[in-house]
């Protein structure tokens, strides 16, 4: 059975990710790590993770974006708020992934994608303290653009109560990963003198565009500007 | 009520998207759209959705390739098979979501993302019929890296018996755009004189890189080399 109590705030979760029902590895052509600095490494390299829920016996996947402390995902939830009004107790998945481009065999049956993939299984808390959601908006603010909490205006009271935080224990999660060339270069289709290999994919940050309402004079800042030309995920 | 039934293959589907409960916009800064060529244009953008699946009373999202033709979706689903062989009329939600940078406002509680992102919902027919298999697998295929069908090794019959194919109407599905600068350039955090504006994210391919077993001679052909530089998505 799957475990679907909630971690308890500030305890470390172990180095080595557990093997549940729902986070063992099935399929031959993944590479799973049990090992959790590999699933915070990819939680690192993205900022929008989809968040799976069930709304009316059904799923419904929506993107959102996230931040996250050593035991906790946090995460704006106003679909999952609803499947958690309906049952306190629904668990959710939440998955971040990483394309890194194309794997081109000299079969299509061997072709693949090359990713990174984390996944999370638990029950959300809907986070009400004051002081926690600030704290989670921060972890959120900075994992999407570092140095921007001490930049913009931070949340008013009244911006607090009006936003939907979740928390969710990093406890129960799996990480994936797919690189390297295709399988079939020792093969039979070896032979066929077909072009074999990767087509890598980057995503890049480009130059800062100022909102046409922006007073001349106002630079971006480093934080923000330094960031163009450099490699995201 | 939500409609799961089936499209019938090669019946045309309305240009614009039907308003169900499942399909509704529901929050205020959400661009919908009801047009059925901007689903299609965000489809055609992407490879890689997460297809979200309720497997023993929870949601499971796992990112997968995609193809497809006017009326339907094609993907790869062993999860979304555990689901269905429990239940054949499971319901599953894909959303495809493309991230285009970063829209960074004054106030922390204005940030948001550029985004493009289709969901689509219904229940997945397993596809067995062999020639049925083909098409789905050459749109599949075509869809992630255009002209490698007629380039690679098709599947042959026993590999096309160990590929798992579902095929999901486009019927039911809804999609949201979000573009532009912050909201809050014309409210009172306007005379802060803080920067704010959008900070862009552009996935580029790179070059083709050989598969170390590939023998010397053989080139890239020029639709995956020609790809090297262009943006996706």
């Amino acid at each position: 059975m799957n475990d679907h109590h909630e971690q308890r705030e500030g305890t470390a979760l172990p180095a080595t990710l557990p093997v549940t029902d729902r986070t063992r590895h099935r399929r031959l052509r993944e590479q799973g790590s049990l090992d959790r600095a590999d699933l915070e490494a990819v939680l690192d390299a993205g900022f929008v993770c989809h968040l799976g829920v069930v709304v009316d016996g059904g799923p419904m996947v929506v993107p959102t974006v996230y931040g996250r402390d050593d035991t906790h995902l946090y995460l704006h939830g106003s679909v999952a708020s609803r499947s958690l009004a309906a049952d306190p107790d629904a668990p959710v998945c939440v998955t971040v992934t990483h394309i890194d481009g194309l794997i081109l065999a000299r079969s299509v049956f061997e072709h693949g994608v090359s990713y990174r993939s984390a996944m999370i299984h638990g029950v959300p808390r809907r986070v009400t303290d004051p002081e926690e959601k600030l704290r989670g908006l921060r972890l959120l603010t900075e994992h999407a653009t570092p140095g921007q909490w001490d930049y913009a205006r931070r949340p008013s009271r009244k911006e607090l109560a009006a936003t939907t935080l979740l928390a969710l224990s990093l406890a129960e999660a799996s990480v994936k990963v797919a690189v390297g060339p295709p399988d079939d270069g020792t093969g039979p289709d070896a032979a066929l003198g077909i072009w074999a290999g990767n087509l890598p994919l980057t995503a890049t940050w480009g130059a800062p565009v100022p909102d046409p309402l922006l007073p001349a004079g106002i630079e971006p800042p480093r934080h923000i500007a330094g960031r163009s030309g450099t490699r995201q995920g």
